[in-house]
């Protein structure tokens, strides 16, 4: 730390549009977190940080200095390469739970620490979580144990992993500062490269139901992440994928569970399968045991045909806790007491939906968070029957509500009714799935 | 208030540069001055409207907020306009205790609710303090009393007007976020207007000892005032005069009212008297006094001729317990022990002086603060032989120390010998006192 350092010139540099240094970054990010400056000078630095941006090197500066803030895990005694998959969130978006299994089957270890639901997206911990029994809580030891054992384990944020971040973040979240693709990045890269990797896919979304919902600015925090992670000697890749409808066809934390299942067995929606085995050639290629992203994928196909995947799913369940019967039968996951079809007002094609809409309405059900405070309902959600360019004849069912409470089903009901957009023809183009891969920075400065 | 008022909401609305409403303002302003919102939200706001600025009608509204937070003077009982006049700050501006008695004696009622040094400014409560037995704290009734008994009073800013300002310059000087002519503006309008008068002159000062260094933001702020001034039904012009040197010659507290005395005897400085006579001919104009600011200058001169100015402040310091013999034998003021002399180095012609550091000189001699909790020593300070064009031979005393400790006297003489340049020909442009006069606002938004 800088021997003069004060928090207010730091504050007033990047005020001016001035560059902090590593040093000035650094000093500031260590004081807060050891509360020797006040919320409302960094929540000053904050907004400037927002309105002013931040250089490649102010933001890996950053990261690194949250990352410093708490304990990096050492999984040097592991022989396997490391590799994490982080996605910034979506409706439907279960890929976390197939691939952690998926690749560990192949020999890549997975030390995966993941978040909640957060507004109208779904959370890793909350899917895992409707396996009854399973223990995401685990301590620093039971996550190496677990991890040496069958190669991967799924926990989440402890409270030695960046605490800057968790700090920073609640304060952002209550002064408008959060929407700033330089603090997501040091806040999602930072948690990251706590776990001791050696290398990060990246599935960034962009779409109705993406928190960037546009592909530039999805491509500009893509390209951010990869340059601060390569900045600090990681292997990177970002892939901007498709969140303009939700993934696969079931949303809602134990359906979604079913889901994977269905793709570790071999089927699945054609969407999810696809892009778990894009992500997963991804990881495999990084982690060392597949030579090309290609070889990856037919690995991971292999993997799964085999059913190698789904019995590495089935060990890190019972290493941590939970019920593997509900590998074998369906009904050992928490079920709704009801469901209800939504019906389609008219025939037509299904042109697009509104994909925030169909993950606020998994919220409302109970799938998700309305408050902090709220807890889940693992058993509710929505299986949709039809997807963007799906014939639908009037009448026809579009989705299945699985629901505990009626009033809550009938608001869930209108949001998705209102969210399908059905049009007399079938719409031109099909968005892909895989927008843009990002390897390397284009930027530099 | 809007009944669903959220701070974070117009944190995020001005973050992304839209205007806001003046219920939304008006609710911030309240809620925060009775401490309903946290800091940290307030100074991310603040930090927001310092990169994002505000329009026309947020700057008034933000200042009737402000105002409103408080009690505002009824001063309706005196039948005199009430007028008063705020200066930005600078070295040797000691204006105020001139244009006080000098407009109470043409018939303006003048109530003026005055502020401390800042910086290396110099501060008229100070100045007024330096007078024995002088007490600027006087109670609501007492500054009444006075003011309709001799037509000024001076006092400082009481608890009860403008809270809201009290509460967000503190924040503002430890969040980086003083430095925004639109905070700027709302501060200094907002306590002005609570004095309940019906028009006021801004002399906004610009040069090396001014905050606003250059013309152009010295214009941008005064436009600002008057315009908001305007809005908010109030008579205000502003002066853009010179603060590139010292105004007058003495700066320093006792010292500075000794010049004050000179300038209503008749004498004083040039740039002294002519800045005061022309600042009292616009609040004798826009106090209804005299039909044009010339004749307000004519009068002005003759109230100083005729001794009826000094009379009313010998009558303002007698009814705000000062010790009125300071009028008659300067040996009442406090003495410093010692004085020093600063020789020029060489010969030549002064072609400029760095002002900032010569008011820096006098607050290190004592008669400003370096931190808030210093006391001021009334009594040492700067006299200047020369003023900028003036010819100097080599080792020719440039000014005079007045000070009461010799460690302090060196650092300051070493600040006013690099203060002044020295070239060989004279001065080719003689910069204007009074650079430019801001009656209607030329821009509206």
């Amino acid at each position: 730390m800088p021997r003069t350092f004060r928090a207010i010139d730091v504050i007033r540099k990047k005020r001016d549009g001035v560059a902090l240094s590593r040093e000035e970054i650094g000093a500031l990010v260590n004081a807060y977190t050891k509360d020797e400056i006040p919320d409302y000078q960094v929540s000053a630095w904050l907004m400037a940080v927002v309105l002013r941006g931040m250089t490649r090197p102010e933001t890996a500066a950053l990261t690194d200095a949250m990352l410093r803030s708490g304990e990096v895990l050492d999984l040097s005694s592991l022989s396997a390469k490391k590799v994490d998959k982080h996605s910034t969130g979506g409706v439907g978006d279960k890929t976390s739970l197939v691939l952690a299994p998926l690749a560990a089957a192949a020999g890549v270890a997975v030390p995966m620490i993941s978040g909640r639901g957060l507004g109208h997206t779904g959370g890793t911990l909350d899917k895992l979580e409707a396996i009854p029994g399973f223990n995401v809580n685990l301590s620093g030891g039971e996550f190496r144990r677990v991890l040496a054992t069958c190669g991967c384990a799924m926990i989440g944020q402890t409270a030695e992993i960046a605490p800057a971040d968790r700090k920073l973040y609640a304060l952002r979240d209550v002064t408008g500062t959060v929407e700033s693709p330089y603090l997501i990045c040091a806040s999602i890269m930072s948690k990251k490269l706590a776990e001791g990797i050696d290398a990060l896919v990246l599935d960034v979304k962009t779409g109705s139901g993406a928190f960037m919902k546009s592909e530039k600015d999805a491509a500009f925090l893509a390209e951010l992440m990869v340059e601060t992670g390569e900045r600090m000697g990681k292997q990177v890749v970002a892939l901007i994928t498709d969140m303009d409808q939700p993934l696969g066809k079931m949303i809602g934390n134990a359906l979604e569970v079913v889901e994977v299942l269905e793709v570790l067995r071999g089927g699945g929606p054609a969407d999810l399968r696809e892009l778990c085995l894009e992500l997963a050639g991804w990881m495999l290629h990084l982690g060392g045991v597949a030579k090309t992203v290609a070889e990856g994928r037919q690995q991971s196909a292999n993997l799964i045909s085999s059913g190698k995947s789904l019995e590495k799913f089935r060990q890190m369940i019972e290493l941590q806790g939970g019920d593997p019967r509900v590998l074998d039968d369906a009904r050992h996951f928490p079920q709704a007491l009801h469901t209800m079809p939504v019906a389609s007002a008219r025939a037509g094609y299904i042109a697009s939906m509104q994909c925030e809409q169909i993950g606020t309405a998994c919220v409302i059900l109970g799938g998700g968070r309305e408050r902090k405070e709220d807890s889940i309902d693992p058993a509710v959600g929505i299986v949709l029957h039809k997807k963007v360019g799906d014939r639908v004849a009037q009448g026809e069912t579009l989705a299945t509500i699985h629901y505990n409470s009626d009033a809550k089903a009938q608001r869930a009901k209108q949001l998705i009714e209102t969210s399908c957009l059905i049009s007399d023809s079938a719409p031109a183009t099909k968005r892909p799935l895989i927008h843009k891969i990002i390897r390397k920075s284009t930027e530099n400065n």
